[in-house]
């Protein structure tokens, strides 16, 4: 029996269009074959969600072939088959000799099939990701070829969404309420932070609206005493009247995050806490507002920089970052001096986590896509400091 | 109110040893400071788990100093201040001016400490899992001083456990026990496979013996008709009268981990499965049997791919690798012609998974320690082919 084709997330027809984007570039920039590594951009231009990326593995995208080509270790061979929208014949495992071997890996199974094809004139990579050896390899082996710097391309392709891409953010929003709502409903005095997570995470993964999640992406809960931490995961600790809990999750829908974040309180939040939170919603507000088409990322977190300020707050990180496959983008960040302009269906993730010096730390977020009246919001939980 | 410090997962003089031995190692290769950069090296010298990673930092190890200094983004120094066993003066945060700035990055705040301490002869880098960028920009800042690789020292350092390590291992694996022993009970017919991941992966963050789970692991369910890959997370099938389960995960315990894979059966598996299982379980035995003191990581694979081919069968992979803090370490391999000799308290996954060609794969595997009289598995579950 062969591998049957599962079901896939997007017609074949979206994959082409976006690889026709790829292509545009390459031609751009005199490049005749791409080598692309960076896991969310392999999702992106094929499909395939399986974990296999911490071994050598590749996309390679040729300006002469309408349908990539997976190089990959030849054990992941049948998952690509099944989730690629790619005929079987584009997949090629090279073997377990090519594994913990230090003088040949995966990469040198791409170069051969790059050689193989006398390709050898501009060889795009995303040189910023892989290691430098790696990048020697490519230049030592294929000798005739200009090397190429492609990094963060395709993730800027990725920046702006079809409505297909939005509609899976949207389902993977539905499944980020879904957890924050089972927090709020079994939060109490007494449970340990582990029995919340279990809570929050088991309803990522079983999903919303009959459409579960797809993986586990991060997950934060960050909770009295270390409400001022942002990336624990969570603690040993026992909830307590008055303890404080930063919650930071996503659901996720093939490969598509929507992250999310709300403060929840076991009775009533400080009164620096609820002037924050204030602070923070109106902020969201004026930010959202300014995300219209035709500003820029700058626009947006000026907006909510100077409405904080006014409520008698700063904020030193950004106020956000570009989302989609696998959570954060690498490209565009919603903070002042970043003058990307935003386009309709570009998606943020608009952070206002808030951690001030050691002991003070309150956090809400959404993301939204951008529009020509502004940032619309995925979720649909209301802006509030939940009080349980 | 200044951060207080949290329960440490290891008394403050196991990191002092550990801290001993790379410092050994450091001065032998004539190193005067070591920045290290991979987390689960990070975690090892510090305690430090909070998943800041994404962005720069790095431990920098002094020959000098009796703790390291750990140089983060501004945000994630109160959760290192809570977690590490270093004094709060030894976590220094950079400006978030250093984020998403193509000029200037986290690892320049590592290179201006570095120099204003003065300490420009030997600077260990874990070159290798570095961008080539990062390397280049060492090289560049730091002109006097020499640039050392120490790619995979401090991980080679890791492979043998304290008792106190290999307590934290058998945690973890109770919690993986309880994960396997979770599916088994509610594994049936008409199941949503994504009900049966939320359902595993709930118990493995409440964790087992009253003590939680401290993160989520990788996790893999390839059940029929994916039973030949190895990497899938779930998808939203439904599982049949006849469906094979291929189940991949660990519990953690404060990074560590204790990974375990088996094979549960909806109804009889078929007759070569079975003959698989039995083969495979056979070779397990020889392999554990082959893990003492002594003997070398290809001993063991040679004896579990004897006994395998006795039965009939082949496995094209390695049998396993050493793992701990994250999963696998990237050092031994076992395999044929990885000559590492096995050590007292060196711990391995012994990953038996065998996917052949597109139609068949099992899975059977358990996390052991090395012992003067064979391979002590950390997993109390039966070696069945569950049917459930």
């Amino acid at each position: 029996m062969t591998m049957p084709k599962g079901p896939q997330a997007f017609p074949r027809t979206e994959y082409l269009r976006r690889l026709n984007t790829v292509k545009s570039e390459m031609a751009r920039r005199e490049i005749e074959v791409l080598v692309v590594t960076a896991p969310a951009n392999i999702t992106y231009l094929s499909g395939y969600t399986s974990k296999s990326g911490y071994v050598p593995q590749g996309l390679v995208v040729s300006l002469d072939d309408e349908e990539p080509t997976f190089i990959t270790r030849r054990m992941d061979g049948p998952a690509a088959i099944h989730q690629m929208f790619i005929n079987r014949s584009h997949v090629i495992g090279y073997p377990e000799t090519l594994i913990a071997n230090p003088n040949r890996d995966g990469y040198d199974a791409i170069i051969d099939f790059i050689l193989d094809k006398g390709r050898t004139r501009g060889i795009g990579l995303e040189a910023k990701l892989l290691p430098a050896s790696t990048v020697e390899k490519f230049k030592y082996r294929s000798m005739k070829a200009k090397i190429v710097d492609f990094t963060h391309v395709v993730a800027w392709i990725r920046g702006v969404k079809s409505d297909l891409e939005i509609g899976l953010m949207r389902e993977a929003a539905a499944i980020s309420d879904a957890g924050m709502l089972r927090a709020r409903e079994v939060i109490r005095p007494g449970m340990r932070e582990a029995d919340l997570a279990a809570e929050i995470i088991g309803t990522l993964v079983r999903g919303a609206d009959g459409k579960p999640g797809t993986d586990v992406a991060s997950f934060f809960l960050c909770s009295t005493p270390r409400t001022s931490t942002c990336h624990i995961r969570w603690t040993e600790d026992v909830f307590q009247l008055g303890s404080q809990i930063n919650l930071e999750f996503s659901g996720v829908r093939h490969g598509y995050t929507s992250p999310l974040m709300r403060t929840m309180s076991i009775g009533s939040p400080s009164d620096q806490i609820t002037r924050l939170h204030e602070g923070e919603v109106a902020g969201l507000e004026a930010a959202l507002a300014a995300a219209t088409t035709g500003r820029t990322c700058s626009d947006v977190a000026a907006a909510f920089n100077s409405t904080l300020k006014k409520c008698g707050f700063e904020k030193e990180s950004r106020c956000g970052y570009a989302v989609g496959i696998d959570w954060t983008e690498p490209t565009a960040s919603l903070k002042e001096g970043d003058i990307t302009i935003l386009k309709p269906n570009m998606t943020f993730h608009l952070m206002l986590g808030n951690w001030i010096d050691e002991d003070v730390g309150y956090v809400i977020s959404e993301t939204f896509r951008v529009t020509d009246v502004g940032g619309e919001p995925f979720t649909k939980l209301p802006r509030e400091l939940f009080e349980v």
